[in-house]
């Protein structure tokens, strides 16, 4: 099998047909269309075997995780998903991988709504690059600046679930089979919020998605819009499989952890109750956990009003040299 | 240095300032826009290391020719460049390297008129994944699969430097130092021809940058605009440097040597004319090798009128599985 025949045997007419895709795979380059009065957002995110993920992840779980995170970074900055492209390096041809991998890929394209437009697959170590394409209507992209002195912090569905998955997976955390199996899915099939991020247009003042961990991601939001917050510990969303293991692992995991890929946002005091009506409908739902203050810097208060130390900000490529 | 300080410093403000980005690198995505009337225009390649490049390339080339090979592939849709995004998989975080790499890519950006408008960058294996952005008229891109037959076949610059630069750097290959110096210029800094694409819009029926090499590449179109053609040897571009070397290496790496990155297109009889204009201005000069033709493929005819036989029709990922 060469390069053509792979991308035709598993990538072709991947995701919903639309018709805003002019020329899709198989020309130098795809050709689309963008609706008048909006704009185009583009994001990228690679994930790199053993980085990542551990090598052992289910090739399925790949291809679902690699797209999922980048629809959720549409999702933080509340804009339609359309299209996607991939770079795809594979040491080897291995058929069963490809056919589960596709598989992972197409059955969350199948329910976004979106489409793969073109890629490039060479040999090479396991990577997996994806590049996600939506819209918003002109000048209503939710950025992470736009947080004001006041606003209510949100979170959706629960924190930590991903990092105790990822701890079990590399044995550094103790789990019973039930309870890996839980916390693995959390890990390999994160739920993008999209349509959670695209309601929040016009209601959300700042959003971003939790890939680094809350602290590190709501400090993204504190230092790009030049303002600072308290958050609560205790409530601070976690599952009830979490709750169980509290007592033995403690919170870092949901304030630290990454991989959760729930949205973080910010909302004025004048739109709760916009949010409140959306939120009712929300299958994930949504916890308020803190406000923003004018004081830079980022306070998680614990429940005898002392602040809580936070060692670790959130993963960071290279932050060991 | 974690992953922002290293975003920031080598990655911040790379290219030219564009008024369409109303939201660059540091958000979870970008945000631009699209001029009423065009389309989009999106295409990416993934470079790996030891594979697309021998691992002692420096990295300023690395650099430069990731961005090249995707202006390329815009080139070839007869599209104007804008942006670009990026994926970066590095081993480690050393300072000249990444310095060096930035230089490479901030060259060509800042002659080619685009800008970075994001990416992610991460620990890994060596590679760089490139995705370009450009803009055509709407329904303006050049694509393959609109060859005549009675097309003439032509092709900018020369053939096959490129694949003897690869050939001397991977030792199998005896140049002298002048030589090596001449083609591994050719390897690592091809010249997209984003000028000349983009003056083919209108004139070109079809279009392909050669990465495959001509005969894979010139196949392509063939295949997709369900035609056939005639080159003859004899009138493919060489250089001089080739010239001299072509009694030892033969015609090989004209035909099947992938990397040139020059454009092959075909023009109606009609606009012949228009073609003789356009070119009295490019440095790169253009070659008109063949016609096409009704019967399926692609015949190579020697000084003889013999057929040539190609036994490797191009570079291809996977081919030996």
């Amino acid at each position: 099998m060469n390069e053509f025949e792979l991308i035709q045997q598993y990538f072709a007419n991947l995701g919903r047909q639309r018709n805003d895709v002019v020329v899709g795979v198989g020309d130098d380059a795809a050709v689309c269309s963008v609706a008048d009065n909006h704009q185009l957002v583009v994001t990228t995110d690679l994930l790199v075997a053993g980085v990542h993920f551990p090598d052992e992840t289910p090739a399925h779980a790949i291809g679902y995780k690699a797209l999922a995170v980048n629809l959720s970074d549409l999702a933080a900055m509340a804009a339609t998903p359309a299209w996607f492209t991939m770079t795809l390096g594979l040491p080897e041809t291995d058929k069963s991988w490809l056919q589960e991998f596709s598989r992972g890929l197409k059955e969350l394209a199948d329910v976004s709504g979106i489409t793969l437009i073109g890629g490039d697959t060479t040999r090479g170590p396991l990577t997996v690059g994806i590049q996600a394409y939506g819209f918003v209507a002109n000048g209503s992209a939710v950025l992470r600046s736009g947080a004001r002195v006041g606003d209510h912090i949100f979170v959706t569905g629960n924190l930590g679930d991903a990092a105790l998955g990822l701890l079990g997976e590399i044995g550094k955390l103790e789990l019973s089979a039930d309870e890996q199996k839980y916390f693995s899915q959390c890990l390999r099939y994160p739920i993008p919020r999209s349509q959670e991020g695209l309601a929040l247009n016009g209601v959300a003042s700042a959003m971003i998605d939790v890939s680094d961990g809350l602290a590190a991601d709501l400090g993204h939001i504190l230092e790009a819009s030049g303002v600072g917050a308290s958050i609560q510990q205790s409530r601070l969303p976690i599952s009830a499989h979490y709750k169980k293991l509290v007592g033995q692992v403690g919170t870092d995991a949901v304030l630290s952890g990454g991989d959760d890929y729930e949205l973080c946002f910010t909302v004025p005091s004048a739109r709760i109750d916009n949010l409140q009506k959306l939120a009712a409908d929300w299958d994930c739902g949504v916890t308020e956990i803190g406000r923003i203050e004018s004081a830079a810097g980022l306070r998680v208060i614990d429940e005898q009003g002392g602040l809580v130390d936070m060692v670790r900000p959130g993963y960071q490529h290279f932050s060991d040299q």
